[in-house]
């Protein structure tokens, strides 16, 4: 085992997490509308397990019975049974310790009506408090190890705290009346699951949107919930419904709009693109005393940029879910020092598509037509029956690269590209599922020289050998304006005419 | 003079600027549909003239005759005599370096329809590249001190950059392509306008849009700009057309959607909001060997603050565009040692919501009715005839103030609130014009003691002394946990009625 602070333990309010990844709460749709756990649901929470990231978090659970899709429910102790056995599988197999993400949504329809803050009565705020204390309390029954409040993203919570509540009443257009509900929530919850028992809150630390609030704002509502005993803070970003996209027959849905882009980075965002908010509000809750651990999410792809991240004090936890997706094993295989046999997530957001499609969510990467990831512990990494023949060649702006099929005693996986820009040091570049043996890199600059070579993967993540290193001086589209001739342009008329 | 790098000067490509201070550009709405330089436009750059900034960037001037609304043009020679009227001008009364941003757009109509990257021609783009040329031998043969080429926002340089040019053929798709035609338009203007003319470049950091570029793609762009010899790169971020909010009967407008938050970030941004790209741009080229002066904008209010980022070496200029609006001596009163006497710009975005209605741009803190900034060199300070009587109440999750007028020799500009939290040391909070005497601060947190204080300013920006200071325990909206009952809530039905 590797010294590393990620792989540390940490105790919140009694709950003893083995190291600090969380996996964060994740739309699966392998749920049904009923609301109960099932097999599909069973079986997605156990593999987690297996992999023993210190959290799980599991997928948003309504408080109340509000009609929606596939969603599981805490809103009626007739949904117990099914959770204690589901928390009861995971402790007996694994030292995760479990949660559920507690969630009230307002109503939409398919028309694009949606309920706003503004319509709700003073009873219908009353009803939501009772609905998430009960719902808390449930948690405790069930024998999970704390609760997570849903108060990011496009639902209820969230948009009370909203920039744009200007609800004229006590709970809203203030920074203060904006806070009530939680605080209101956050009150009801503990007093309903006792002091000794763990309460997160997961909240955006920017909504991303046109006059949302911004981590200004972010610091502040930290900093209350520090102040009213939260034990967690979890931080997203984005997922709003202001700036959704309206997919015609289709209930208005988050995620699909710019600040769904933010919440979920993808492959054209930097490596933890996300961490300043968690850093901000983290520095400014220690900074007036409070030390509640704060988790930071947002594409963080490998243990040593996880690392890096606690290592620099801005978070104390690191979030994750679609890394834990593409390998649920990621927590597992870096305890053994084999961080170099994870399957890494290529933030291609398949997974985002096929959750704003209302399809089952899973991993573009996993063995076709599978719902769930592959276990494997072979050890026999693949071969390459030819060395690969990896060949790369310049065109139309892009390298186009392909190689022949590798073999494995067990299956082939997929590849996964490394390459180096003007000699610098060899990256993780991306990967392709194995079916797929060619790759078109468009993020290539001219001038410059880029090395390739691919390894093939199994189900266990045992790397092939390299294939040989191939090498493409990649040509500029424009001469460099030294020493060398300009483009040949025809000098004609300067204004194009005056039209529209 | 005070010992700060904001105030050292610095040499860009045989421009010597005495500052480090940019005027970036800025839509004003004061010219005419017809392109020329108007009584109002002169007026309002040699008012900038004389707060003494290194380098003024003029608004943007069409490269071609393409239908407008009130736009200068440099599309044709009858547009260079109004400007070398002007550029003298500037030259005569003031060391402030003067020059032109020149720009290419793409039609819109009012229906809606707007011409993509995609609709246009080889020969268009061709002309694209000849009407940028010609423009920029214009702007030397004008007299102005170089040309600054805008890459930036919703128009067409910036859309062939943009992350969603598409376009399959040599200037779109891969990051090589969407990089041709800036690549030939600079290629081009240096050709028209010599090697010993600075040129500059305004370009989006990061797109702010969904699907749109980050700073992953924008540092590549810069280096590139870098090698091809461009003398300026100044970052700005979002203001497109894809998420902007359409207004019946009037053309697409970017800057008002999200994007355009992020282009010209309000009071709910903190200062500084898009530093981190020109950090990201300049750390980059910076390791690639280049040297080339990067410009960072973006809500810096201070001279202090400016000072900082630099110190920080986070960039190597400071652009602004309201806080010159709101006091145009910014640079001169800071060169004094008199940062005290700025009238600060509050970030209220009023001016960008002029701009948004097509309304002539200026300042909401100017005194009535006027569309260029006051000027004054009165040094006598305004009074409080009674102290100010400043009172302040909490009331619905806000605090009120109120206080009295104050007098002064000339005429009361503003008010100016300073607010201290829990005893800390009091800050800057905003500013009200002179007909207001009353503020209601919405940002305030319970269970906090807040303090204020109001200065009266008059037009030179002399401080009042400052009225008594009021304080306020600003009571808590949530009870805390600890110790403290509980709100009172009838435990019910936990689950509203399922419907829709």
């Amino acid at each position: 085992m590797l010294s590393m602070r990620l792989l540390e333990p940490i105790t919140i309010n009694g709950m003893e997490m083995q190291n600090r990844v969380v996996l964060t709460a994740m739309v699966t749709r392998l749920s049904g509308a009923d609301g109960f756990v099932n097999e599909n649901i069973r079986e997605r929470y156990l593999r987690f397990a297996r992999g023993e990231p210190g959290l799980i978090v599991v997928e948003a659970m309504g408080v109340h019975a509000a009609k929606s899709g596939p969603l599981l429910r805490l809103s009626d102790d007739k949904f117990i049974p099914g959770l204690r056995d589901l928390a009861k599988e995971v402790h007996d197999i694994s030292p995760s310790k479990i949660v559920p993400q507690i969630i009230h949504f307002l109503k939409i329809a398919r028309s694009g009506w949606r309920q706003r803050v503004r319509d709700l009565t003073k009873e219908d705020i009353r009803l939501i408090i009772v609905a998430y204390g009960d719902a808390a309390h449930r948690a405790r029954v069930a024998g999970f190890d704390g609760v997570e409040l849903h108060m990011a993203h496009a639902y209820t919570l969230s948009s009370f705290l909203s920039l744009r509540n200007k609800r004229p009443d006590e709970y809203g257009a203030s920074l203060e009346n904006r806070m009530r509900l939680m605080g209101e929530v956050i009150a009801r919850c503990r007093e309903k699951v006792g002091e000794d028992f763990p309460i997160g809150v997961r909240f955006d630390g920017e909504e991303c949107i046109k006059n949302g609030y911004t981590v200004e704002d972010s610091k502040e509502l930290a900093l209350r919930m520090a102040m009213l005993g939260v034990n967690y803070i979890s931080i997203s970003a984005g997922g709003k419904f202001e700036d959704a996209i309206k997919k015609e027959g289709e209930p208005l849905y988050p995620y699909t709009g710019y600040s769904g882009d933010r919440c979920m980075p993808s492959a054209t965002y930097p490596a933890g693109d996300n961490v300043y908010l968690a850093e901000g509000i983290k520095g400014y809750i220690n900074s007036k005393g409070y030390t509640t651990p704060v988790i930071t999410t947002g594409k963080i792809p490998t243990p040593d940029f996880a690392e890096s991240i606690l290592q620099a004090g801005k978070a104390d936890l690191i979030g994750m879910a679609r890394a834990l997706l593409a390998d649920p094993d990621w927590v597992k295989k870096a305890k053994k020092g084999r961080a170099d046999t994870i399957i890494r997530c290529v933030y291609g957001n398949v997974c985002k598509n096929l959750d704003e499609n209302f399809k089952t969510v899973f991993c573009t990467l996993w063995p076709r037509g599978k719902i769930q990831a592959p276990t494997s512990s072979d050890d026999v990494a693949p071969e390459w029956p030819n060395g690969g023949r990896l060949e790369a060649r310049p065109e139309a702006g892009r390298i186009l690269l392909s190689w022949d099929e590798a073999t494995d005693n067990e299956e082939i996986y997929g590849y996964e590209i490394f390459r180096s820009r003007n000699d610098e040091p060899f990256d993780h570049h991306t990967a392709v599922r194995s079916v797929t043996r060619k790759f078109a890199d468009t993020r290539v600059v001219g001038g410059d020289r880029y090395s390739y070579y691919v390894k093939a993967y199994d189900l266990a993540g045992n790397r092939s050998p390299a294939t040989q290193t191939v090498v493409v001086d990649f040509p500029i589209g424009v001469p460099l304006p030294v020493g060398e001739p300009l483009p040949e342009i025809r000098c004609g008329e300067s204004s194009p005419d005056d039209e529209e």
